[in-house]
C-alpha cells in the first residue's frame, strides 16, 4: 500500500491527488492543509482520504502551498520524514524558492504542471487537470536522480509531457508566458472597476476570455509576483516598448501596423488548441 | 418583399444578414464586398441571396466595413438613396466616423453591436452572434428618429439589449473595454514570438483565453487604433501607472497587493458570463 502526503489541498494538490491516486500511483492520499476548513471540505470532496497526522509515514510528498512557503514546508518535510522519500512540489517560481532554503534536500524535486484555471480549492480539484498539459521539472546538482525519475513518472501518468528546464530559465519563460500576462489582465479589470458601472454593459465575450485568468487566486498569485518581481519588471518593460511602438505606428505607418498585426494573429492561431 | 443591402460582408455584417433574415426582417439580402472574392463566398454560404448591383433599389442598408471606410461608404450611399432608406454601421468607433462625414445624413444610425469572434469572413458569420449581446447606437442631433426606432428594433430582434450613448462617451469607454484588452494582447503575444520557440510549450489555457483576441482580423484592428488613438493612449497610460503601483506593492506591501488582487477576483468573477 502506497502513500501520497499532500501539504495544500487546494486545486493543483488536489487534483494530483485525485489524478494519481485514479492512475494506482497510490494507494491512499492523506493531506494537510493550514486551513481546518479547507482539510474538512478536501476530506468530504474525496481529495484526501484523511487528514496527515505527524508522525505518520508516506511514500511520496505533493506540496502544493503559494511559492512563499514552499521552503519552508520543504525544510520541516525533509527533518520529518526520510531522505529516500520524494518531496516535490508544484509552484509556478523555482528560483526564489531554491534559494531560500539553507541547503536544497537530494529528495526534493521542483516541479511545475503548467496547469490550472480560474477557479480554486479543493472543491475545483479535477482529476483530468494535466490531461494534455506540460510540467516542468527544474532540478539541481544534487538532486537524486532515481526519485526524480519516478516524480517525472508519476507527472507522464496524470497526463503531462515533461520537460526539464533549469530554475533560473523557467522563471524567465513563464514570467512572459504566464505572470505578465496574468498582471495585465488584472490591472485592465482594476482600471474597469474605477470606470462608471454602466461600462460592464460594454463588455463583450473578447473581454471576458482575456480577463479570466484575472479571476484566480489571490494568495497564490500575490506569492508569484513577489518571487519572480525581477523578470516580470523586466517582461513588463518589454512590452510597454512594443505597446508604444504600435501606437506610434497607429499614428505614423498604419500600413506597418496592419502587416505586423497580421503576423500576430498568424501566430496566435498556431498555437497549440483554440 | 423587404430587401436588406449589405456593404461589407463580413463576420458581422454576414451575422446581421443571417439573424435579420431568419427573424423575418428581411426576405432578401443583396451584398456588396470590396473582395470580389469575398461577394462569391457570401453567396455560396448563403449570408447574401445574390450581389448588390448598383440602382438596384433596398430598404435598409447594413455598412459592415473597417471604421476608417465607413464615413465614405455612408456618404456614396446617401447620393445613392432615399433620405427614408435607414443605413446603419457596425463599427467599433464612432466620433471619428460622424467628423469625417461632411455632413450626417439625417437616415445614418450609427450602431456598434458588442459582438465578435477571433474568426472573420463570411463563412464565420452566424444568426446567433447577436444573442444576448449589448447594441450601443450613437444617435445625433440629426438623426431621423423614426429610422432610428427601425434600427434599434431589427437590433432587438436579433438578439441585442440597446442601449444609446453618446459617439465621445462610446468611444472612451470602449477604448478601455475592448480596444486596449486588444492592445495589450496583441503586445504580449508579440514578445512571445520574439522569444525562443520552445517557450510556446509553456503556454497554458490562461494565456490561450488571455490571447485569443490577438487573433482577430488585422485591417479592422488596423483601422479601430488608427480611428480611437487618443482615447487607447490615455487608457495606457492609466494602465501602465497602475501596472507599475501593483509591481512597487510586490516589494513594499505583499499584503495590499492581496487584497487588490481579492477585490479584482471579486469584480471579475461579477461580470456576467465565465
Amino acid at each position: 500500500m502506497s502513500v501520497l502526503g499532500l501539504v495544500g489541498c487546494g486545486l493543483l494538490g488536489g487534483s494530483f491527488a485525485l489524478a494519481a491516486k485514479q492512475q494506482d500511483c497510490f494507494s491512499t492520499v492523506l493531506g494537510r492543509d493550514h486551513s481546518d476548513s479547507v482539510e474538512k471540505t478536501a476530506k468530504r470532496v474525496e481529495v484526501i482520504d484523511d487528514v496527515w497526522s505527524p508522525g505518520v509515514s508516506v511514500d511520496a510528498v505533493c506540496v502544493a502551498v503559494p511559492t512563499y512557503a514552499i521552503a519552508s514546508v520543504v525544510e520541516s518535510l525533509a527533518s520529518e520524514i526520510g531522505a529516500d522519500i520524494p518531496i516535490f512540489d508544484v509552484g509556478s517560481v523555482k528560483a526564489s524558492v531554491l534559494s531560500e532554503l539553507k541547503e536544497v534536500p537530494s529528495n526534493f524535486i521542483p516541479c511545475h504542471p503548467i496547469a490550472g484555471s480560474h477557479t480554486s480549492g479543493p472543491e475545483a480539484a479535477q482529476a483530468d487537470l494535466f490531461q494534455g498539459s506540460v510540467c516542468v521539472i527544474s532540478p539541481t546538482e544534487s538532486t537524486n536522480r532515481e526519485l526524480l525519475d519516478l516524480v517525472g513518472k508519476w507527472w507522464r501518468v496524470v497526463g503531462s509531457r515533461v520537460i526539464t528546464m533549469s530554475a533560473h530559465s523557467h522563471d524567465e519563460v513563464v514570467a512572459l508566458t504566464s505572470h505578465l500576462p496574468h498582471l495585465v489582465s488584472v490591472a485592465v479589470v482594476e482600471l474597469l472597476m474605477s470606470q462608471d458601472r454602466s461600462t460592464e454593459d460594454l463588455l463583450g465575450s473578447g473581454f471576458r476570455d482575456f480577463s479570466r485568468i484575472a479571476g484566480g487566486d489571490a494568495e497564490m498569485w500575490r506569492s508569484i509576483f513577489v518571487d519572480n518581481l525581477d523578470n516580470i519588471r523586466v517582461g513588463f518593460q518589454d512590452l510597454a516598448s512594443r505597446i508604444e511602438h504600435m501606437l506610434s505606428l497607429a499614428e505614423s505607418d498604419p500600413d506597418e501596423l496592419e502587416q505586423k498585426l497580421k503576423r500576430i494573429a498568424t501566430f496566435r492561431d498556431s498555437i497549440n488548441g483554440e
